[in-house]
């Protein structure tokens, strides 16, 4: 059983309530990878026996570390319409509120499809480059092979309290990225995906700071053919920040699949500290 | 007392507890416009006596549409943190969930200040350029005061069920906007103004048809200072879609204050159907 189904695994208790277990091999500085925990309480909404279609929308908000051990998850799908599913979750650890989410399922329709993005053109394939690691790495990067073309992570000499590269950068950023071991891409581990881009404030600044995401979106695009499809090939990760202001700052990302097709965007608020 | 205060007004019935009423000035085709109840919700975690902090993000899940009428918010804290707070908002009608919102505010500090994105530059000012209006236009839409700049409205010959012009184009629009008549800048009206921007389904495929907002979300980046600051001033929305794909889409939105100040950003899912 691959490391990422072992992580997101939910004992059924009740209808819609599940207990969960953190995971060590997801374990980030401070509580587990946001993306894991992302991917934990969509798993809520996608094993509820009342679902209908598939996800739309999932916004996960991080209330507190969640501790190593057991949580506890409550599903509620808060309206259900002829085609679209409203959701709430809440995990909790001994009665006290650690993250809560709001999803959106639906039964998607064949309609007249386009974008208004596409993915940069002629990268280097992931054959020809190195996977990112390195000795400042959080645990959870070990289940991801991740390899930069451009926009990396700031050399490790830009170590807190040290001074930054002089100069600023934008901070954007492209790299292959998929599960390792290779997995088939599914709606969990794309939206733990979503959550893998490190913070933009580290790309901006060239200098690795405290920071942590408050609130991840994730919209999806992709159905369960295009994620079939997929497979477990690589995907391209594109990344950006958008504003830096009183500790806090946001940042989006596009998930590309083959063939160019966009399978998921994604906006996230994160806090950092100087 | 203006339109938009009277419509955000909450009768506090107990701790955390309102009651909401829709109002006839910010109808939409079905229901409130999106912006209003946003905003109303909002206003349940501005008015929570237990609040710390300002708002970092909120976002908001349209899970049916709000009949006229009244409706009853209940606004919880579910965590609280030294700086931080996450918040859980539900809006129902006689027990049934017709919207429901997380939000996180916090205690702002001072702290480096980027940006990864700009304002358009050299835009002709607002008293140059026309209101935008039409026969087309929602009820709600007379609060505005709206000044495209480019990517503006389709036609009005572009109707549902006749084809769209021929060619599509890029979904980008730029506008002045602020409320009619005008009134000072809070984080209730910023918000609303979030879910300003016509669908981008509109500009790219130059064509009206049916379209509404599932989920939205609003981060933050104004505080009280730059919000008071900005007064009536006019702010400068800018907006482009993403990916449109079986009956969604999602579209993302900028708003910026006097001084290039990036007051918020935006993003939200939107239902299509052709």
């Amino acid at each position: 059983m691959h490391a990422f189904d072992k992580a997101i695994q939910l004992e059924p208790m009740a209808e819609g309530i599940f207990r969960a277990h953190t995971s060590a091999h997801y374990a980030n500085q401070i509580g587990p990878f946001g993306g894991i925990t992302a991917a934990t309480l969509l798993n809520a909404v996608l094993q509820h026996p009342q679902r209908i279609g598939i996800p739309v929308t999932l916004t996960v908000n991080y209330a507190a570390a969640v501790a190593a051990g057991e949580f506890t998850l409550v599903a509620r799908p808060v309206r259900t319409g002829r085609s679209t599913q409203h959701w709430t979750v809440e995990a909790t650890q001994e009665g006290a509120v650690v993250t809560t989410a709001t999803a959106v399922t639906a039964v998607r329709r064949e309609t007249w499809c386009g974008s208004c993005t596409a993915p940069p053109r002629e990268l280097p394939p992931p054959e020809f480059i190195p996977r990112l690691s390195g000795p400042g790495a959080p645990i959870w990067f070990a289940n991801y092979d991740m390899r930069s073309v451009y926009g990396g992570y700031p050399a490790v000499e830009n170590l807190p309290g040290q001074p930054a590269e002089p100069r600023e950068q934008d901070s954007r950023s492209a790299a292959w990225i998929r599960d390792l071991p290779a997995r088939p891409l599914d709606f969990a581990s794309l939206t733990a995906l979503c959550d893998a881009f490190y913070p933009r404030v580290f790309v901006k600044r060239r200098a690795i700071m405290p920071a942590s995401t408050i609130s991840l979106t994730v919209y999806f695009h992709a159905d369960e053919f295009q994620l079939a499809r997929q497979g477990e090939q690589f995907l391209l990760g594109v990344a950006e920040g958008v504003h830096y202001r009183h500790g806090f700052f946001d940042q989006r990302a596009e998930l590309w699949g083959a063939g160019q097709q966009l399978l998921a965007s994604t906006h996230q608020v994160m806090f950092f500290r100087e």
